[in-house]
């Protein structure tokens, strides 16, 4: 493993509602020193959740992103609050965004999006037992649930619509899980 | 498919070297007004390389990554140039970082990282026939390349070194592909 690179100053150079920018002087193990910026995020990190409805079918919401302007289908995600763990978080949102809560939670992996300008994680949990239950959340239009087969991925992946790398990611991840699970490998 | 939100007002209430963040005053088709933030990134977007050195192994890169202050196991990306076209792209990154370029270079996905709060998108491209040749490019360091197999993806999942859910999906991508062409299934 390569030597990590020091890091000399840490300054804000931005500061607005959602985000905070850095500025870093790093020093390379080899001498090079440079200046970089990243996005500090919350520091509780954010949770993104696979609610599968029965053992083939996931829910997937369809929201408004305000970052493409256009409707994206993705799985539910959002931030974790202070007093919350992982698994809490995961609950808290699928009732929130699909009006289900789970039996039976399963951390799967922590997920970056962008680790070379952002410390965001996001932490994938795999929800299962679904039952009904909503709890109001912050959203300015009801939020659209669209049930999907895991079978049928590669044809959800071909719409314009899913484009989000950390659903993608999760899904896949779900889907061999499953698989394997059922002994199919 | 639901009605878009009209978009009242954007304004731009931070620029730092690297970022942007805009925001953006909304009225959802409900009548519901909110004001939202987002990062304007690059409008040529990014790119995102899977160099198959051979039809099994992948050749991933381990840099350091300034958001999450470590080093990342992960496929070469970078930003498309102003004179450059997708592919092109994805050849020079792949020159510049892991020192090839290839002979086929196929268009395989967009792919958004939060589309909720940034316009990013990164186009994955699958890069096969390779050879090798190398470009200067702007790295403080030397980037360490990892021939990867594609049959042990979930191993390389499993470390904590590997999280960036654009690399991920696109693996998953691809081994897909790559196993559909096969006649695997």
């Amino acid at each position: 493993m390569p030597k990590k690179p020091y890091i000399l100053n840490v300054k804000i150079v931005a500061k607005t509602r959602l985000f905070q920018v850095e500025a870093l002087d790093l020093r390379f193990s080899n001498g090079v020193a440079v200046q970089y910026e990243r996005l500090k995020t919350s520091s509780y990190g954010a949770v993104l959740a696979v609610p599968m409805i029965d053992d083939e079918t996931v829910l997937l919401i369809r929201e408004y992103a305000a970052g493409v302007d256009r409707y994206e289908l993705a799985l539910p995600k959002g931030r974790i609050e202070a007093d919350e763990n992982v698994l809490d978080a995961a609950n808290r949102e699928m009732m929130e965004e699909v009006g289900y809560g789970a039996g039976r939670l399963t951390l799967l992996k922590g997920l970056t999006s962008s680790p070379g300008y952002s410390s965001q994680l996001t932490h994938v949990v795999l929800a299962e037992g679904l039952y009904e239950k909503r709890l109001p959340g912050d959203e300015p239009e009801p939020i659209e649930v669209v049930p999907w087969k895991l079978s049928k991925l590669d044809e959800l992946f071909q719409r314009e619509e899913c484009t989000e790398a950390r659903s993608i990611a999760a899904l896949y991840m779900v889907k061999d899980l499953l698989a394997k699970r059922a002994g199919g490998r």
